[in-house]
Parts: structure tokens; sequence; C-alpha cells
């Protein structure tokens, strides 16, 4: 995939996005992000998703995640996203925040990249393809490094909803045992994946 | 306290209304909800609580835990509960359904009574005093014995909040670790109570 892609996607050519992206993040998360692209071109070579977007979704997946609190709850109000979120941080809201800046300020507009970026951190009860491909691709990342990615990248081989639910567990406990704020939709997505539950409010 | 705080908050005498329930329930059942209704009056003269009320939701609030699905399903149906409820199963029915049945079976009209018994298992994020004693009692009367039951005791000792906390906290765990479903009244009960989340949809 050449520069057809971002012109394709997106409102700039491949160095013009990536200098864009690189001056919004830091390098670490820089670095991250094109390591989630990549990961992601991959598993959508496995389980037969469509690549572009798969690639565009995971480079532009964090852009949005070092946007100050205010500029945050700013982009919250105007555009009447529901405001419970306020009260679940930077982690929830860079996601759904994340989804408005990439469609403005980078040109954006393909729905399932916009829907893959918006639940990128949380899932949801009813995940595209490249909603789990994106949502796994982050957790396993070659520069992830924590007790049991390995077992995640040897599940991603083979059964891409075995990572979501191995994903899920694994963040819902990690959150539990820091006493953390657990968003609805995470929830959900645990109700869904591991659970089994099919009939979800959201 | 005699027969009076029967005939103050039920349609029976104590003797009728204990027949009523034993017939309801099985006899181990039964000794739980005659313990939870001494823990709760404990609680309540330690945290300075209506006594009568604790000790009347204590005894019923497990009154419906053993109706069929299909009873529990009609209820949910023909009050408009949340018809999400549904996926969740009696752990969670016996609560809501329960408010339901005791008013109507047993003349049970208090509105504190009913809440604490429609919230006993999942809490909710806005308990009353009530509601967390009925809550707590259920946990550590003492017929309970699990891991952590008497740390749960000490706590009760001092502080109703850090027994919410540390039960809350604990039954997620326990869900998790079973990939049991998470009602979500569950989980804004562990963000109000655990996480310290203030604005909540529910």
């Amino acid at each position: 995939m050449g520069n057809d892609i971002y012109v394709k996607y997106t409102a700039f050519k491949q160095d013009e996005l990536l200098k864009k992206i690189r001056m919004s993040i830091s390098e670490k998360r820089f670095k991250h992000s094109l390591a989630v692209q990549k990961t992601a071109v991959l598993l959508a070579k496995r389980f037969d998703c469509n690549l572009e977007k798969a690639s565009i979704a995971g480079l532009v997946h964090d852009y949005a995640k070092e946007r100050s609190d205010e500029e945050m709850i700013r982009i919250i109000y105007e555009n009447n996203l529901d405001e419970t979120i306020i009260a679940f941080g930077n982690n929830i809201w860079h996601g759904v925040a994340g989804a408005i800046l990439i469609k403005k300020e980078l040109g954006i507009i393909d729905a399932k990249i916009l829907q893959a970026v918006t639940v990128h951190t949380t899932g949801s009860s009813n995940m595209s393809l490249l909603d789990k491909i994106i949502y796994v691709a982050d957790f396993i990342e070659p520069n992830r490094n924590f007790p049991g990615v390995s077992k995640a990248r040897k599940l991603a081989k083979v059964n891409l909803d075995k990572v979501v639910k191995y994903e899920i567990k694994r963040t819902l406990l990690r959150l539990l045992e820091n006493e953390a704020k657990i968003y609805p939709k995470t929830m959900d997505t645990y109700n869904k994946y591991v659970a089994g539950v099919n009939q979800l409010s959201t």
C-alpha cells in the first residue's frame, strides 16, 4: 500500500499525515501508533478485513490522546456527546473525541474507521471486524510488554474473538485491582464477549 | 420489638408473616433471612438507622428468590420494568421483582423498605443508610462463610461505607473470575463506592 490509501481516506498525503500525527503526540506514542498500524494490517490479512481501513484506523487511533482535558471536555459538550463520559477521564474521552478530531483535522470520513477509533479503548457490545482488529492490535503490538501479552499474541494467530475476550477480561481485572473507574461500555463489551449476554441497552 | 412492627409495616401479624415467608423459600434460605434480619437490626443500632424498617427489610429481602423464571419474567413485563434485566437472571430479578411481590403479597408499602429490597444484590450509585445495611447484612450474617468474611465483619463494626466498598469489589472480582454477567447497576455501585465516580447515568 503506497501513498494512494492516505489520499483516499484522509485529506493528506502520507508524509503530511505522518507529520501531523507526529506533531500531535509524543515520540513514544507515535512509535506505538505505527506499530498498531502494522499489527492491524497483519490482523486484517489474517482475518480477511479491509487492509486499507485497518491501516488508517491503526495509525490514527491515538491521535487525540495528548490533548488537554479542557479541549476534550469542550469537544464533548460541543458535539452533544453523552455527558456522563466526563467523569471517566481521558482514557475514555480520547476514543470518542478522537473520532471527532480525526474527522475535523485529518479529513477522515469513513464511518467504519471513525467507529473503530471511537471504541478502541472500551470495545462495545456490537463490534465490527475492524473494531476488533484495532482493539486487539492496540493490545498486542510488538512494543507491548505485560504479563499475558504472549498468550494474547498466540490467541491472535487463531481466533480474534478469543483475544477480545482475553483482553476485556484482563482490562476489567486490572481496573478493579487499581480501584479505577469502569466505563459502562467497557462492561457491555465484557458482558457480550465474556459472559455471553445478548440483550444490552447500549 | 414485638408483634406491633409486623402489623405496622405489613398486612400480617408476626406468626402469619413468618409462615408466609417460610412457605415461599427453603428452610436454609428462611434461616438466612432470619439471620439477615438480626444482623440488619444490629447494624441499624450501630449506625443509627430505623430499627423497625431494618428488621422487616432484612426478613423479607429474599422473599422472591425461589419463584420460577416464568413468574419473574411475567412480573418484569407486567410492571414495565427495564427489559434489559431479563438477560441477567434470577440473581438480579429477585430484588427488583421481590419489591413488587412483597408489596402485593405481604402488604409492605414503605418506600424505604421496598427500595432496600430492590437494590439488595446490586447496590446502587445512591444508596440510603437502610440500603447499605441490608446489602451488608446479607453479606456478613453469621451463616456466611467465605474467604474475607471476617474482614468484612470487622469493617462493619466501624464503617459501613468501607464494607459496601469491600463487598462490591469482592462481588465484581468473583463475577469476573467466573466469567459471569455483570449487571450495569452493580458496576454503578462499584464506580460510586470504590472508584469515586459521582456523575452516573443511573
